[in-house]
């Protein structure tokens, strides 16, 4: 993840930046701190103000941790630009409610106000978390302070077509001790549900959850990203207010998705036609959707839910996600992204412009850009931030949840501890702790198991290592200047078995190693096996790779029955398929490849479930 | 078919006209004569005038087989408005080129207006087909002109981005000997696949066929019913004008379409988000859209490859989906529809309004009507025609091709031929033909004896019925009158098994009797098991139902080893899932529908394919 955060600021934030500026999503900043919008047409989308913010909160997080010179100054531009745009009650949006516009909060179903606001006011909760009060956090202060204006208890019971604000007035209230900000974003939550938004063309109210009260819905369904960044404000809400039946209730909507409505790589979004939420078991790996976006929408709910119950699931969710969702989507040189992340791709792609604004690229290339482009800033922000996510400060000592090289530096009631964590995971299987520094009575320190490790086990120099249990293990009792422990997770390959329910892989099976799933790309394959026709032998079970790099499989022959003929013109056959036999000439074994690195060697088809001969 | 006929006559025709009055689509027309379009935006869509002109359309093919004066007097009222709209130079459309009003061909892409000037097209053939030359036909006569005046060689050179005019100016070219309109229909086919038409946002150029000619396609793919109304377009210009290499490209994309791109049902389209093909075995039985009206254009171009080369498989095909497609969208009274024909429904749906326009119902119930209105009007003009597709007049003889009670009456060269034929097909197994008149040298009579159908048999009276093999059987070598001929398709319930290809159906089978796709619902099943949880004993194979009412099959326990837990918050798992036990208590047997009368008894979740225990 280290080098992950420095790809992303060294390359992705200013390719992000480059392209906003080419494509003038930045000057619309300008346009309205000139007054000149009714001469410019607004650039881009009606959400293209919220890529601005994603960016700087990005940029806000990085700087907390490594600053340079170059982000500073980054950060003071584009700062110096938004801010210049505000009205002087404190509203601040490029393409409402000035000269040629259309009116203020005009179009609350698609014009996405209150979404912009929303990543304005998350960007400024980096900025205090990382540095205190600025420019941009007084902005965001007063932009909130016109929502709660315009949306409060007397105001305008509207809502936004796109949640977003309600997490992100939770989270600047809290950040800046401001309880209006949190009322107002438990009205927003509140208000939803009752219809109040006119359906989009084609599209229901459950699109935009305003079908059904989120305190009383049993799971989450149309668009993944809003129901998710909606119950992240939720969660947000019940915490700050001890309100437990909403928290139940986003608890119960999680483990009700997370049951039947979640992919293998922890991808949530089954269908293209509504970005959203398919039913119960519809998990098409081809048609997945599995938004990058709604990746880092289950980051954040999750996250949350952990925080307020200590429920380890939630952090292996967080990691199952981080490495197969959000690491999937940027290349390998940050400057390229996926937007869905199928796991199967039936055919090799090449329908990406290395130059361009692309469609919402489905061919297995990631795109510089996108005409819709939420996800590279998205992913930016999240690789920015992945060290939220590593530690939890908990009652008795603290907690390791997500594991790479580092140190761990906080500031705890006592003093400060710092932690050296030495590892390469998921490469490695272990990962050594050393206190640096701690204050007296910090207390345990504790490490996550995760779920799937069954052989794990913690060691202290000089004794021999004893198993423990996935979950939360104590690693040390407490800490005390000096001490080292080492947690080892064994990355046996194992075979995964999906839940016949899902239809769409019945008959399959998938390869996983530590927190990674893989993938079969065609490109491994002999040349004379299409990746329709695999079958693989799960008796056989994956082994690591003869020369050492990865993990293998073994194939046996193709499984089809031969191509149709006039005699069956159809897919369809009036006999069972003739069972693959298992052909010693034919039995190959074949390298898989981690599912974060698909399609880095160029075109592929790609899968991840895998056929294998029926047994019984 | 006849029942299905005259329901559409008594019903659908009124209730189609009934919903367009109400919801002011014909008063687009009245807007146009009276010159009131600036004060009056025209209603619904922007391709609303077709579907008067397929409502026109099927009144016309009513009106040729069985009259009645309340549809004369439609017919003439529709008319009678519709022509009262025309401009004097010939173009009639409610919604371009008058006050107030985009200009005229000022949207190609998305405007529909040769789309609706086909339609018009069409509605003149059925009514030349079986009346001749009326108001109606000099309307589209002058109409078509015009569009050869606007867009032939020397015009521009546009395209309209949805198909229908080419297959409309070849029929009514050759309906009214007019060889400049089969010339206009050419030069649209051999215009588009050149990148003309600007894609529209979030699709590509492959949405409307205009990213590769016809001539050098493999496979039809983009939204289904473009690419279906276009190749029936090729194939009316390719016949008329001996082009072999034109007709050999529809005839192997048909093949590849038929052999990979293709539901068991016959049904067409894979994707919800472009209403389009999938990629080759892309063929999810619960997201399958197979849009009723694909269903149509599938008719029309198996139909017209029939016809061009004689091939049985085109009619086999026609078959199936004039059962498993078309007949499932209609209510029995003929007044709500299906637009989509998914291949299970995984929740029993209620998303309907009984008294509104609805969206594209999805929830498994039939709708009175749509947002988007095509699928009702194209099942009316498709089932008041349905006679054409049931005999062909041949060198050497008559075909009969599809199966229903009737008389069959049609002007040889040689003189009159009148045919009756008794059957109940599908639900009963024997078709006599019985020649009432004849004329010498008639020829043969011929009849399909289907694909699936491998026990048929031919008898005459007073000898034993010999086997016939399936594909085009002599039934009557030569024709007298008073012969009779009786033609035995035994419906013995069958087994059919998906290729394993499709993954989205791997591990099942499903059941057929005679050309009928069948359907478990869950209102047939225990209380106790949800219809996720079926699984059924192929081994024991379909059987009638005990009451001789329908089909059975054995159902066998659960199939999941239990919902997921907190030790397995997600429904992937370390061991197979335990195989399902032959439980005597719990092997119920259980009916099947017809799946074309699926919903019919309230909502209700479905699947065609059944999941069966693997076998080795």
């Amino acid at each position: 993840w280290g080098r992950r955060q420095q790809v992303n600021a060294a390359a992705s934030i200013q390719h992000c930046h480059a392209w906003m500026e080419r494509l003038g999503w930045i000057a619309n900043f300008d346009s309205v701190a000139r007054g000149t919008t009714a001469d410019r047409a607004a650039r881009g989308w009606q959400f293209a103000d919220s890529e601005i913010y994603k960016l700087l909160e990005a940029i806000a997080w990085q700087l907390g941790h490594a600053p340079t010179p170059e982000l500073e100054d980054l950060y003071d531009d584009l700062v110096t630009r938004v801010v210049a745009a505000q009205d002087d009650d404190g509203y601040l949006n490029t393409r409402f409610g000035h000269a040629g516009q259309r009116p203020r909060y005009g179009d609350l179903e698609e014009g996405h106000e209150l979404y912009c606001t929303g990543h304005l006011l998350q960007a400024a909760v980096a900025r205090v978390r990382t540095r205190g009060e600025d420019a941009l956090v007084t902005a965001a202060r007063r932009a909130a302070d016109q929502v709660c204006a315009e949306f409060g208890p007397s105001g305008r019971a509207g809502l936004c077509g796109h949640p977003e604000i309600e997490t992100a007035l939770a989270e600047l209230g809290r950040a800046l001790d401001e309880p209006r900000y949190l009322e107002q974003a438990a009205l927003f939550v509140e208000r939803r549900g009752h219809g109040t938004l006119r359906p989009i063309p084609l599209l229901s109210s459950a699109y935009f959850q305003d079908d059904v009260p989120l305190r009383e819905a049993h799971t989450w369904s149309g668009h993944a990203v809003r129901a998710l960044y909606l119950a992240a404000g939720a969660v947000d809400v019940a915490s700050e207010r001890g309100d437990t039946e909403l928290l139940d209730a986003v608890a119960r909507q999680w483990d009700a998705v997370v049951a039947r409505r979640t992919y293998l790589t922890g991808g949530m979004g089954s269908r293209h036609q509504d970005e959203g939420f398919g039913e119960d078991f519809e998990l098409p790996a081809d048609r997945a959707y599995c938004e990058t976006c709604a990746g880092v929408g289950a980051v954040m709910v999750s996250w949350r839910l952990y925080l307020q119950t200590g429920d380890v699931k939630y952090a292996d969710l967080v990691e199952r996600v981080l490495f197969n969702v959000v690491a999937v989507s940027p290349r390998a040189d940050g400057r390229a992204f996926f937007y869905s992340n199928p796991l199967h791709q039936r055919s090799a792609g090449s329908d990406v412009e290395a130059d361009a604004e692309n469609p919402r690229a489905e061919g297995g290339v990631r795109a510089p850009w996108f005409d819709v482009s939420c996800c590279p800033t998205n992913v930016a922000r999240t690789l920015a931030s992945w060290q939220s996510y590593a530690v939890a400060v908990e009652p008795g000592g603290v907690t390791l949840l997500q594991y790479a090289a580092g140190e761990v530096d906080v500031e705890l009631e006592q003093g400060r501890l710092r932690l050296q964590v030495d590892t390469s995971y998921p490469d490695d299987s272990t990962v050594t702790v050393t206190v640096l520094e701690t204050p007296p009575a910090a207390g345990a320190l504790r490490v996550r198991v995760p779920r799937w490790s069954d052989t794990a086990t913690l060691g202290r120099p000089g004794a021999s290592p004893h198993p423990v249990e996935p979950g939360i293990a104590v690693a040390l009792p407490t800490m005390g200047a000096g001490d080292t422990v080492t947690l080892t997770l064994p990355l046996t390959p194992r075979l995964t078995w999906p839940d016949p329910r899902i239809d769409a892989v019945r008959g399959t099976v998938a390869v996983e190693v530590g927190p990674l799933v893989h993938c079969l790309e065609s490109l491994e394959l002999p040349t004379d096996l299409a990746l329709d026709d695999v079958q693989v032998d799960a008796t056989a079970g994956p082994r690591s790779a003869v020369d050492g790099h990865g993990v293998e499989v073994r194939l046996l022959g193709p499984a089809h029955g031969g191509p149709s003929d006039s005699a069956h013109p159809m897919p369809y056959l009036p006999t069972p398929p003739p069972p693959v036999t298992d052909d010693a000439e034919r039995a190959d074994w074949v390298r898989l490849t981690p599912y974060h690195r698909w399609a880095e060697r160029g075109p592929t088809a790609m899968r991840v479930f895998l056929p294998v001969r029926p047994t019984t």
